[in-house]
């Protein structure tokens, strides 16, 4: 089993995907948001690139979750706060979802034989299921912008190190993966830290949401595995999941 | 100051090189190999993006020097190895060198303020020779093909490190620079066998030259740091460098 690790949507190859799982990364906070809210009982997570598409899809019941510039949008019920998710508001409901970065990301993989969302507190379980599917593995940074992420990278490199210690194998890893990998286990001890100290964790300290970015270099808190299935992004252990 | 750490020439934004001290690392082997010429007394290394150029360029007494696939080319005097290059055969002697990524990216990156070639046998004394410049700094790795090469990001990561030593300042850097510095303090004890796990140390390896490998692993032996002057690659330490 091959593992490659892409720093941006940019550097996806789609020819290469079809026959890959591709595990998709934007711990602050799309790929958080949505673990957190499949735990707390929402029943599926439509990820859209627009705002405009996700007001024309809601109908009755549905929620609107999302952000531009890291701040909840007009109209919209949720926020990207993972806090916003951890309410019994989504029990039972339907998100459309649309944020700057992940929910882009995650439609440009839909490419992919299988799409999981990844982040830090579902890593082992995110391993554990992209294993069960027995395809190569692609994790792929969604970053800001198309430029990369320390965060995702870290979490990236987290996925990988959980795969070998599951496994007890070293994989083939492509040398950006040893890379993020390398770089997860030097801050492994200080991963709040090392969030603080990215770019992003920067710009979402200054706008008050620091409490969001503990809870999101929290480790294996979580089982949900999000995987996209016909456009809808529903628990991995619900049934139905992961077709081929 | 601050410090952008770029994966390859494909993410260059030109425009911002301008005021900027661009350091080009290709450490297996071009900038490893220019270095260790410019040691030997080589006078000046011309670097091409073609064989036809460096073979129209030359005039008596001038070498050609460099790659295609890892290996010597036909006429050429001087492969790719820095073995070749630590001979009295280079002293007082022009280099025309070409290889797939280290000369073309330091030709890209000649609209840059200064431009330094940086590997680990020199990161101490470009670190140095970049600080006294006195711009903001970007560190291009060289990659291969375009795509992100371990040893390079490891060694931008190991020069990031020799910034803030020899100054005690933690400067701004960019997320891919954090990234890569950390990789670099992971692996600081076993850089050997982190280069001889990447994919350019299994290829080079493969083809005979595990002993270069080894050799351009080696930290902070040499001073030459050469820089680009009117298209030719000096040595810092010479009259008439740096000129701004």
């Amino acid at each position: 089993m091959q593992i490659t690790v892409i720093q941006s949507s940019k550097d996806m190859s789609l020819d290469s995907m079809t026959n890959q799982t591709v595990i998709v990364i934007d711990v602050l906070r799309a790929t958080s948001n949505m673990i957190t809210a499949l735990m707390f009982g929402c029943i599926e997570i439509i990820p859209l690139e627009t705002i405009e598409e996700a007001k024309s899809l809601k109908v009755s019941g549905d929620l609107l979750g999302g952000e531009r510039n890291c701040l909840k949008l007009p109209d919209f019920d949720l926020g990207n706060s993972p806090y916003e998710y951890m309410t019994p508001q989504v029990f039972d409901k339907r998100i459309l979802m649309t944020t700057t970065n992940g929910t882009r990301v995650i439609q440009q993989a839909n490419s992919a034989k299988h799409v999981l969302a990844g982040a830090f507190i579902n890593a082992h379980a995110c391993a554990l299921a992209a294993l069960e599917l027995q395809d190569d593995i692609t994790i792929l940074c969604a970053g800001t912008n198309d430029a990369f992420s320390w965060e995702d990278g870290l979490c990236a490199g987290f996925i990988v190190h959980e795969l070998q210690q599951i496994t007890g194998q070293s994989f083939q890893v492509n040398d950006f993966g040893l890379c993020m990998l390398t770089s997860y286990l030097e801050v492994e001890q200080k991963l709040n830290q090392a969030l603080l100290e990215s770019a992003n964790g920067k710009k979402l300290t200054l706008l008050g949401f620091e409490s969001d970015i503990l809870y999101c270099s929290k480790v294996n808190i979580m089982d949900a595995v999000p995987v996209l299935y016909d456009g809808k992004l529903i628990s991995h252990r619900s049934k139905n999941v992961c077709p081929s």
